[in-house]
């Protein structure tokens, strides 16, 4: 199945979603109309149903959608019904917060190993998780069946860990480090940088833009 | 001035634009093309284009665009031209990496405090950056006239301190909490939700999505 037309904003927003919507089925809310999943999650009702009409039909016109299966249904599609190794790079203050980030855990994302160069903290433990060796990666990688790999180091050396990354067969980066990374057309690459979310609030400031939430 | 029409995604990319450009600029490169442009930061060129012809005309057929000029230009876009005093609630290991974030630095926001409940780190310094109890957030906002806080705080107490941001006149927030929080609409926010990233990521390869970059 391909799917190269969804923006990645739509994907980004099912995301909001179905954390919405797991809130709901925790509650016991059996049913919801896309104008109540606008509201709740801050987003106009007709992108509501735009974003969800990329996957074909869901709703019943005048009861709505079921909570339950549409959340089903929206895990499925961000790929979320399995859980997902990870390997996070770079065991200082960034790594220890993602590893300790309850969001991660909450959607299926298992941070199995992570890796430092400094001797102080191999072989110690941050939250449970044990902080190796680069040279143990290749291994933890196969042994763990890892896809998916997050880089938590400075930026001179995000690179070189990209590679290694790479050569090891992950699927899959996700690199904090505020520097421009290549990596093959095959592996998936997000960068995020954290301060080009401080310049949009700067930018909308600056030029009266209206809050969008 | 307003321009409401400038998309969110035109707005990161400048940002990733200038950063390249403040490099180019560093190394002593006078011109460039938007091809060489779009190369540096893996954008299409016309995106490029597009992306800059929101501002006006800055290049010069043939030659392209003059490093310097273009660079200052985006900083003003952006608001950078001057820096930016952020306070940061929260200071667990998030709160901590985002003072040692060197990306803050170089693009001119400036921690100008830390807050925390914690009476273990209350009036300790973190990397030069005092943490002070939440009851002097109102006079420290204050007197360093800062208009940006960031929330580095479990989910639970996001919006009590929103609230408490609010209240003492912050124009924006960047939220790093999972959850869901509301604001005055006159109050920028921006809810940085870092599983997402791994959720597009996830959503890429199950549905074998390209790499855009």
């Amino acid at each position: 199945m391909k799917m190269f037309k969804i923006p990645e904003a739509t994907v980004s927003r099912l995301s909001v979603y179905s954390r919405f919507l797991s809130k709901l089925d925790k509650k016991g809310i059996i049913t919801i109309s896309s104008g109540e999943i606008a509201e709740g999650v801050g987003v106009g009702a007709a992108q509501v149903r735009k974003d969800l009409a990329y996957f074909g039909e869901f709703g019943t016109r005048g009861v709505g959608y079921n909570v339950k299966d549409l959340h089903q249904h929206i895990l499925k599609i961000l790929g979320l019904t399995t859980s997902w190794p990870v390997v996070v790079i770079g065991a200082g203050n960034l790594g220890t917060a993602l590893c300790l980030y309850d969001g991660f855990r909450e959607r299926g994302f298992n941070i199995v190993a992570m890796f430092d160069v400094d001797p102080l903290k191999i072989d110690k433990e941050i939250e449970g998780i044990t902080v190796y060796s680069m040279e143990k990666l290749g291994d933890i990688i196969k042994e763990k069946e890892v896809k998916m790999g997050v880089i938590a180091v400075p930026a001179e050396y995000a690179q070189q860990i990209a590679d290694l990354l790479v050569k090891n067969n992950i699927c899959a980066i996700l690199n904090f480090a505020p520097a421009v990374i290549k990596v093959p057309e095959e592996v998936q690459l997000r960068n995020v940088d954290l301060s080009v979310n401080l310049e949009i609030l700067t930018f909308n400031i600056v030029n009266n833009v209206k809050n969008l939430y």
